[in-house]
């Protein structure tokens, strides 16, 4: 089996054994990807010769952490010294930043090689979208706005990737990708380096093909007590089935990608719990909406001075407040946020976890769409961790699939949970082990 | 008189007029520096050829907005593309960010001349010190982390410094150096580009030397409604004074200075309050401790794991959690705060304005200890504005200022309340007015 289809984690192992070289993972990653990206587009930049020299240095020496020898993709919203970083903006075009941002510094010094930069919303907010389409079926979007990154770890063009969410940007893409993806707890990784939208929302995360693989990264990242906690027996969970307050934007393939998964819990001797929401968080979308968008207003001020007509005018819309967004809208929406993070964790009394889509179906046909976040926003704003599994496939066989939810910091709990929940759920997805 | 005596909104209004050339302003204010900077030292960076040359364009060219041909310092833990930045870190000497930060462009944008970058303790968290001393007397600290900003103001070698705050490292510089600050509302104004060490705590500021200069560089930030509110009546203001849970850390010189202000404003016929915080608020210096180390973790990983050895042991030890900050920890701080913040604004019926210490009191002898945030650490962690205004000196003859602070987003009206208030809190600092 050619090494690109291998997991993260497989990967590893079988780096660590002396039965594959950093080399040999990398070369097969970029032949996938001379193979696929001219229909997938995935990548806005890829460093292929650069790759391969530093897979190589990796492969004479000791590991150096985590990720050694792994590919990895970059968001390109995320600051690289060695690539250009356009965030997709026109403006941006050449652009090449002094210094890696903190993530992508914490992955190469966990032996991590980057690849290349993968394409983005612009700004991962508005304005132009990726080119990028959907591996399974290129007439849909792969999501966005880490829609690069999604569809490479997708297509089997690279192991890992991170990505960013502020709305949805992040989950949805995972589950219109069929792959596994973390969103870790707000502030727990470093955005220094990635292009700010909402200093209260922005979260960085990563893309992986197995719940292990999410796992390897958040061990580089150090959340706390991940590699601390045992998997748990499954028939000890209880798994709090959250339809969420916006459930009336389910589409009928989420909707049955939702009760296939609540089927295989049942089937394997989880417990389920119905869990509804108490009425404030009715309004955390729109909450999510105005912090999102009155934040907006600062961080693309300096871009809109600079850039003039040449800046989107979106981001112009953004900086001049163009929604009227008021410091009472703003305040209210803080604070029922606040309120909303201690309603949900004092939930957490007679469930383990919580189950509620990660998508309201499969993804919209085209590339302007990039799909509604409606099922990601609130979680985004509670500032919880959020792991998005993959489960089925639609109608028109693109996948659909769910997310778990833990409360804040609570990250190394919720991959030792994904770890027996994950094969209940995820029986679909075309699945290459390390002994296919 | 030498322009760099004018205050930045005086120097404002005779380039406007026509009576003053930005570029004679930046020679007074670097002849100004040449001859105190040695003894001072508040600078790391000074770029005279490309500042003048600078000067030189605007003065041909029509105002390009509200800072036009102003004098402009830069903390040097916030990126400047065409000087270097050091974040004062032995780490970081002759490092050069390839773009502004946000706050830059937006200054340069409406028409500063940057004249360089002023010192700062190390990443503006711990660490290295600066070597900038305190301008009213050598063997004191400025304060710190914005040491160069505030010294550079207070010494009249500078207009208009960025600050910033994660604890106390704005006010209280404020306070020292006998000058004006303004730290607004958390989130309105982009930290892209300034060293990051708390997401929830991080705030960029400016000094100025009256309230008039802060308003100015508000205005350029287009702070909510500045500009709009017209001062009110002195006579019609009631204002809260606050000696905070914090009042037993108050110092004899701090005591005496708040108590000078109070009478001031009493007999200027301002109508004093008492506000005594409800005892949640006992609980927020520990709380904005909790996080900003809390949060320091992922903030300082990836130079922790770049720079080894040479990195100093203050970001290793926030790296690796010397302090063992736990989840539980973290969680009770954010929602105390979030509850603090409804509170404070509830607080808001009685009065207009809340009068509260800068400071315990006087500057410190000596440069390793920049002074204690314990009358700052509150509103930072209340992401409220705050404005530092100067009002008296201690028995050592350094300069001791006061604090007026407003609810969330209330940056304007703050503004307009400081104007009537400041004249009457601030009569000893040496003032030099247009027409002295």
């Amino acid at each position: 089996m050619e090494p690109c289809f291998l997991t993260a984690s497989e990967a590893a192992t079988r780096i660590r054994d002396g039965k594959l070289t950093s080399e040999a993972l990398i070369r097969s990653c970029i032949e996938r990807i001379e193979a696929r990206d001219p229909q997938v587009k995935a990548w806005l930049h890829l460093d292929k010769g650069k790759a391969i020299a530093t897979a190589r240095e990796l492969d004479k020496r000791p590991a150096m952490g985590a990720l050694h020898g792994l590919p990895f993709g970059v968001k390109d919203m995320i600051d690289t010294a060695d690539m250009p970083t356009t965030y997709n903006s026109p403006v941006f075009q050449g652009y090449r930043p002094a210094r890696d941002a903190a993530c992508v510094g914490v992955a190469r010094l966990s032996g991590a090689v980057i690849l290349g930069k993968t394409d983005t919303v612009e700004f991962a907010s508005a304005g132009r979208r990726a080119a990028t389409r959907n591996p399974k079926n290129l007439a849909h979007t792969p999501g966005g706005s880490s829609s690069g990154s999604g569809a490479a770890v997708g297509d089997r063009q690279v192991q890992l990737a991170f990505g960013t969410q502020t709305g949805g940007s992040h989950i949805r893409p995972a589950s219109f990708n069929g792959i596994y993806g973390l969103k870790p707890t707000w502030g727990s990784v470093s955005r220094e380096g990635a292009k700010q939208y909402s200093n209260m929302l922005d979260t960085i995360g990563w893309y992986g093909r197995s719940v292990d693989d999410l796992a390897l990264v958040a061990s580089a990242f150090r959340l706390h007590d991940v590699g601390g906690i045992a998997a748990p027996e499954l028939s000890t969970l209880k798994v709090a089935i959250c339809r969420s307050p916006f459930w009336s934007k389910i589409e009928p393939a989420g909707e049955k990608a939702f009760d296939i998964a609540c089927e295989r819990l049942k089937q394997a001797g989880v417990t389920l719990v119905e869990l509804t929401l108490p009425a404030p968080f009715d309004g955390m979308v729109e909450a999510q909406n105005t912090i999102m968008m009155g934040e907006g207003r600062a961080s693309f001020l300096d871009a809109a001075l600079e850039f003039g007509d040449r800046l989107h005018q979106d981001f112009h819309d953004r900086a001049n407040n163009k929604l009227g967004i008021t410091p009472e809208k703003m305040i209210a929406a803080y604070d029922l946020a606040a309120d909303c993070r201690r309603a949900f964790e004092a939930l957490y009394v007679d469930f383990d976890v919580v189950l509620t889509p990660a998508a309201p179906g499969e993804a919209p046909e085209g590339s302007y769409n990039t799909g509604n976040h409606i099922f990601n926003a609130m979680w985004t704003l509670l500032h919880v961790p959020c792991l998005g599994i993959p489960c089925t496939t639609g109608p028109k066989g693109l996948p659909v699939g769910v997310q778990i939810v833990a409360p804040r910091f609570d990250d190394a709990r919720l991959l030792a949970m994904a770890a027996v929940l994950a094969p209940v759920i995820d029986l679909e997805t075309p699945h290459y082990s390390a002994d296919a």
